[in-house]
């Protein structure tokens, strides 16, 4: 039942764009572990392609330096040295299919399932597709990995897809949302679909509200211009986020297959009410960081940053009440937040069930703390329910308190290597499983959502709220959530 | 809010039978320890009775003797020193009045509730009543505790039952069953009426059926003519199985006052579907348990115990399927089981949730594992619940496993020493709080229930089925619960 790679045809897994900071970090990091894990096919072989000229040997070298640096275990050294022998490299000027020659003399799309993987602006991607159409590549087995962003908006986004469906299929087609690959992401299907647990009660008469918060620690990093120009609503929330949202949220599908799931996904992007100026201040808080503290160290504000123009008006947070208007989930809001400069690196989904329907223990505790499921996807992924259980003790008059159960992926599995989410991902693009990649009715679903937003703040002239480095973003992010008689989780 | 029973009336506590077993392993020891706690008012006293002629001197040392033997804990000497002073003895004979006089002397039921733990064979019980009414000793919260057995049926029940209520009210009757003093017995309340996830859920739509398990590792204990009169149905089924059943069972309770728990309890007892001669081979199992092997050590059987009469039939293992015919449980069967020198000490309810109505994972998982909760009465008290998640790991098709999130008491309520039933028991009875206390109707209806059941097999003239010591009794139980499609817990 369990199908290796090494068992199924072999790839040319093309990275373009293989020089970049995403394909050192993470592509070719990824491909080595799933070498390691003995999933990659004999023959697959893995092909460079940058504009440089780099000979065969200093790509090497390049390759190793990337899985010293960014592997994150000891590496194998033969694994290494097997995975490097698969690593070819050819120089192209993506935009100049002439320069494809050379490649194409490498690739053998009769022999090995040709992957191309864009790890470049999506700007190129377009180029790259007719070139390969060009040199005659595109074969029907024949696929794209398209990295974010897919655009910046609707219009944007539809352009860079009009462009790749003139070359290839849908079904050709992998759009990574790397948060799909994360193990917690996955584990939701079965935790929501395999338990009756969950399953019997996951709608809005047994769930209060959900809360899905990504906070990162780190700020710019070093591309300012780059974050300015889209900000954590195009960043985090288009994307990471909502595909979160959509697996909490949708139908149970079909099947498994990945039109099944992704057919229910959509159908709660369409659900997602529309923010616009009528109702933007109830449901949206936009935040910019300020300098502040973070670890007891002092860090510089957004405008404070290398390369920061001081007028920018670009949120680094983003908190939402989303409402979704069908029949599982009317009344029970989703709330969203995500930021930059918090004072930790988190991510979780915290479903809240309602309360019993009659406190017993009102006399002791008036406030019944409701159940909650947490899943946490970083850091320490796992799966956590909190419960009411009696303190032990002599105590009289029955005290309660609150207690977890605990379920911690790496204490539970702990022969089980957490895989990357981009091994995950890679893998399945070569296996040829499109259920963890995003549609392009999916993109297009939310991309027009969120414009909505995004026009709506442009129009008000509003400049986001201010808030501390090191804080959990604007005060006005608390109102958004305790005016609903709610508070975030903590 | 949280009253210590210091700051409440002193009380004068007298055990009736201080000499015996279970006021030296149990009643002793717990007094020790709520004193320890600073539970007990500086003015209690502990008055030992028993027939012997004891010093104050001797039964002081008959005393410590039984806190080193039996406490678990290291013993505080001052504690120790403090209790001891608390304690006097009195001579009697329980069955003669004038006997009392001196024990008049000693107790002052003005100044000092009256508690008279009756740790005597229950025949007794007509006349330690009788007698403390003709010394004048009963106010109106004087109070009687009651050992088990309450009678062999619900005949002899009523009669001991009727004599105690010739002087006593029931609101002065205090009836013990251990059981309902253990904390994740006491926490079964909060479990199902303080948390959503399980209280919007906990009827026959969800719940497929439930376990409750009590295994002993021991065997007769030297105690061989008692048990043969009683056998494992009136030992642990009629009382402690029972009671836990009707926890697990009952309709949430207008609030946590005694008698409105007990109500509920009691329509459970009052709904459980007889069983007679008509059906006893679908819903009864008996067992005898022959020699065998235990943790690798031979163990004679039932009849080759020290005492034994070859020809009995009583029966050392019980296994039930009980129908509770009420709205809630329809359908739903509680299968109860409760055996000696089964291969390990072990008490647990298990409720098996129905599975989702549709198995999406059917393709790699034809039948997908219910969620279970378990409540883990010894050893390790704790909640576990059950759950499918999918294992970490780049393997095709979704392989899910079982987990377990888990609550153990120890681990979770580090600071907190998990106390003795009985300490929480005396507690109460000392307090005035007849919750954790049987009620009349719930002894009687349960033995009525249970009559039924002995009086069928009585009549079929059938042995037990043998069962090798070390193991989980007769195949027939295995049958019983696999004739439905289901399995004993694991």
């Amino acid at each position: 039942m369990v199908k290796k790679a090494s068992e199924t045809k072999a790839c040319d897994f093309v990275i373009f764009g293989t020089k970049g900071d995403l394909a050192r970090r993470k592509l070719l990091p990824s491909l080595y572990q799933l070498d390691k894990a003995n999933l990659l096919s004999n023959d697959t072989r893995v092909i460079g392609v940058a504009k440089d000229n780099f000979t065969l040997a200093q790509f090497h070298d390049a390759v190793r330096l990337s899985l010293t640096t960014f592997v994150k275990d000891e590496l194998c050294e033969e694994t290494v040295n097997r995975f490097i022998e698969r690593c070819v490299y050819v120089s192209a000027n993506f935009t100049k299919s002439e320069d494809y020659v050379a490649f194409k003399a490498l690739v053998e799309p009769e022999k090995r399932v040709l992957v191309n993987y864009f790890a470049t602006p999506p700007s190129l991607f377009g180029d790259i597709c007719r070139s390969l159409y060009e040199q005659k590549l595109i074969q029907p087995d024949t696929r794209v990995v398209l990295e974010k962003p897919i655009g910046s908006d609707l219009e944007s986004s539809r352009i860079i897809n009009d462009q790749v469906s003139t070359y290839f299929n849908e079904s050709q087609i992998y759009r990574i949302d790397h948060y799909l690959g994360k193990e917690t992401v996955q584990n939701l299907i079965a935790l929501r679909f395999a338990n009756s647990l969950f399953a019997s009660k996951w709608d809005n008469r047994t769930i209060d509200h959900v809360q899905i918060t990504v906070a990162e620690e780190v700020g710019i990093e070093g591309r300012w211009g780059y974050f300015d120009k889209a900000g954590q609503m195009r960043d985090m929330i288009q994307n990471h986020l909502l595909q979160v949202l959509t697996l909490v949220a949708m139908d149970p599908p079909v099947n498994l297959d990945a039109d099944s799931i992704r057919d229910e996904k959509v159908k709660v992007l369409k659900s997602l009410r529309p923010i616009n100026q009528d109702n933007m201040y109830e449901n949206t808080v936009r935040g910019q960081y300020g300098s502040g503290f973070l670890n007891g160290k002092a860090v510089p504000g957004y405008l404070e940053e290398e390369g920061a123009n001081k007028a920018s008006g670009t949120e680094t947070f983003v908190a939402l009440r989303v409402d979704i208007d069908n029949w599982r989930w009317a009344g029970v809001p989703f709330y969203l937040r995500s930021g930059k400069r918090m004072p930790g690196k988190s991510s979780e989904i915290v479903v809240y069930f309602k309360n019993p329907p009659h406190n017993l223990y009102r006399s002791t505790l008036r406030n019944l703390p409701p159940n909650k499921l947490t899943i946490r996807l970083q850091p320490h992924e796992g799966v956590e329910i909190q419960m009411m259980n009696k303190v032990p003790g002599l105590e009289q008059n029955h005290r309660l308190q609150t207690t977890k159960l605990d379920l911690s992926f790496s204490d539970t599995f702990k022969n089980d290597r957490i895989a990357d989410a981009y091994e995950r991902l890679l893998l399945e693009a070569m296996l040829g499983n499109q259920a963890l990649f995003v549609r392009r009715d999916e993109v297009e679903q939310a991309w027009s959502w969120v414009d909505g937003i995004i026009e709506a703040w442009e129009e008000s002239g509003e400049k986001p709220k201010a808030y501390p480095a090191g804080s959990w973003g604007p005060v006005a992010s608390v109102a958004l959530i305790s005016k609903d008689g709610r508070s975030w989780d903590e």
